[in-house]
């Protein structure tokens, strides 16, 4: 009875691992074996880890294995009360971005920030947002690393991200990179974004240029967390095949990458049977 | 430095109160009583409440104390997996036009509900939504009790309200009440709508016809638990002031209805200190 879009089960090529998945148990070096033993074609890591493992260390495991890095996660985060403070944000990206060349990641991921310490003010927040994206955009064309806007589901607009639907984030696209060069997009993913009415008309607008990246996981239903309860795939109720095709008929090519934050429940598995798990889901769900 | 936007306090007369705020300590009786014992003009009550109370009762005690009774909570949850479910729901929205009608309220508020059991079709939830108001329009029109649409919080679009934004609300007022009769509009809940990118917007589409209650709280960082940590005005993030002054400019004159649901701190205190910090805060930060 739980029932979504019928669809054709993806290619299991297309399944990729975000390392937050497994971040309680492994390490980048060992998530990258890891996606490597269960034929799992890309990941794309948190900067946490990689600067544990070293970012040459972590380019030259992922070539070796032949891995596609989807993403690096993550920049952002420019909202803060004072221009000193906005500033170290810009060099922290500027970081980001270098880090996301040396890796040969397919996008930066940017979770945008919230409302600064004290303020109620979120549309000053947005465009200290914009500002912020706009300062570091050249430095990441110079590098062919595109910038992927991810926008975060409403119940994070205070603390994570004020970009909160694909309209929004398109529309900041539009204003920094109209002739849609490929620099600047966005992420779906479909946690944040499953509720949106405007959803299959965003990924539309945004088309094959701006979809950068595809997360993927499932709402689960009671949500017993704010942020650490997020469902794999099949356990909860997006319909994961519907938005897929959204997806499919824009043209994204791309892969489905699994992002799965879980405290009580994933995170306390053993990473190897996670990935078997998302594996199966993935072919049976999405 | 918590600061928003700048406007003269609000009138103390336009402070209600939703009895969910009281809930946990004071039955309808009591919380008429303590309306009046604080100079608080209007009254929401829950049916479940009202039940126990008695309709006709109820109704003699608001009129007693001259209270308005600013909308009856709550109607909806239209969504069901069978036909048999789904009438008898029609049904059930019917008798809470009739109880709205017994007291003399502004407006029946709809929650509208979510998916149907082991549903993933979003889609179609909503589209039953637009049907149940549809079914029940006539009878509210005839009983002169506008239905109200409360758009709830994307974190609640799977098991509570599948209306999630201003915008959809006003698209389903637009197809079943062109005409802007006033027997269908909105209710403005800042708790559920303070993130929204297009909240000015929405409220100035909806214009006086249709925006029927104004709900006050506020939007505490963190958040503790998805449904019972709303916080107090003045403790969170929201720039009550400015939306205040959205929805004044776009002709609303009613009531400004404090809905706080708080197991941890609110609902453990003693209502007559609630209701004191509801007046306080009231004047200060809305």
């Amino acid at each position: 009875m739980r029932r979504g879009s019928k669809q054709t089960p993806p290619d299991a090529a297309k399944l990729a691992l975000n390392t937050a998945t497994t971040r309680e148990k492994w390490t980048l070096a060992q998530a990258i074996e890891g996606c490597a033993r269960h034929g799992i074609r890309g990941i794309a890591p948190w900067r946490d880890q990689l600067k544990a493992m070293g970012v040459n260390r972590a380019a030259r495991a992922v070539r070796a294995h032949g891995l596609v890095v989807t993403g690096l996660c993550r920049g952002g985060m420019f909202p803060a009360s004072n221009v000193r403070e906005r500033k170290r944000r810009i060099t922290d990206n500027l970081r980001a971005i270098d880090q996301a060349y040396a890796l040969g990641a397919r996008c930066l991921v940017l979770v945008v920030g919230g409302l600064p310490p004290g303020s109620r003010d979120l549309a000053g927040a947005r465009e200290q947002v914009a500002a912020g994206i706009a300062a570091i955009l050249p430095h990441a064309r110079d590098a062919r690393i595109p910038l992927a806007i991810e926008p975060l589901h409403p119940m994070y607009a205070a603390d994570r991200a004020c970009i909160n639907t694909l309209a929004q984030a398109l529309d900041v696209c539009d204003a920094l990179d109209a002739e849609k060069s490929g620099a600047l997009g966005v992420v779906v993913d479909v946690y944040h974004v499953w509720w949106d009415p405007d959803l299959e008309a965003g990924i539309r607008r945004a088309g094959e240029k701006r979809l950068l990246a595809y997360h993927i996981c499932d709402w689960l239903v009671p949500t017993a967390d704010l942020l650490y309860d997020r469902g794999m795939m099949g356990d909860g109720v997006i319909d994961l095949p519907g938005i897929r095709s959204w997806l499919e008929r824009a043209g994204y090519t791309g892969l489905h990458e699994v992002e799965i934050f879980s405290a009580a429940k994933w995170w306390k598995r053993d990473p190897d049977e996670v990935l078997r798990v998302c594996c199966k889901r993935h072919h049976r769900y999405c």
